[in-house]
């Protein structure tokens, strides 16, 4: 299905889809949400979640807490419906845009998982970072989706 | 300069700047053009190049393959101006918009380091994946840019 990583010139000008994993056999994903242009998450596919993503046209990822192929959407009934997939330069990361309708992607129960800005300019003393909240409301709650489901974020 | 984290609850829901750095120092960023709206690479930022890249608003990442701090465009004078930073959910990756004119992004020429497309749908036989290039045209010749400087694409 993947052609052989075998010389640079292929890799970067070639028409042949040559994806690397890193040592964990993942490769990093971009999600774009087709509508509004935002950035709704920041993911890892391994070799199945990309082929099941190219030939279902439903994003799957691999859920690096869960250690397991993950169908985004499967719980919360948010999925994601893949009208792009590209590939960049040396194969070793992706940039998906996908239509989520009037859902959500992120498991906080807002539309993009971006939801904050980081201030800009110099760093006063050592301060920290104020960020602004750029979503105000969620588009649902998560306690209610979720349920007894363990929060994938880690300290 | 950075929150502590130590609960989920602020990392999520708080507004304080508190990003999680991996296990080499590295948290994966994702640049978009503030123009077209292309993602134009993806890339990693250690500690010093978030902070240069907040305090001087022009995109400093971390070289992998040069295992340095990597003022984008300082080789080719395609430097970017950031416009906005935000950072997701967990505080694990980060989304950047930048300015970058009518410049380049990638080191192979074009504008955006993903210029290739993937083909959706079932895949006949285990075939290769035909891509499409989306870009025609390259904005830049990398060997009167870069001269001499190694190719940052690994096998």
């Amino acid at each position: 299905m993947f052609k052989k990583r075998e010389n640079i010139y292929d890799i970067e000008e070639g028409n042949l889809l040559s994806p690397k994993f890193d040592n964990d056999g993942l490769i990093p994903v971009i999600t774009m949400c087709s509508k509004t242009k935002d950035i709704l998450m920041h993911g890892y596919m391994n070799v199945e979640a990309l082929k099941k993503t190219i030939e279902t046209k439903e994003a799957h990822y691999f859920s690096r807490s869960r250690k397991a192929i993950w169908h985004k959407g499967k719980t919360s009934g948010f999925t994601q419906n893949v009208t792009e997939i590209r590939i960049d330069d040396d194969q070793d990361s992706i940039w998906l845009t996908v239509d989520i309708g009037d859902g959500a992607s992120c498991h906080v129960g807002y539309r993009s998982c971006f939801y904050r800005s980081v201030p800009l300019g110099k760093i006063k003393n050592d301060n920290k970072l104020e960020m602004e909240f750029k979503e105000k409301e969620k588009i649902f709650d998560p306690k209610k989706v979720y349920k007894n489901e363990p929060n994938p974020t880690k300290l």
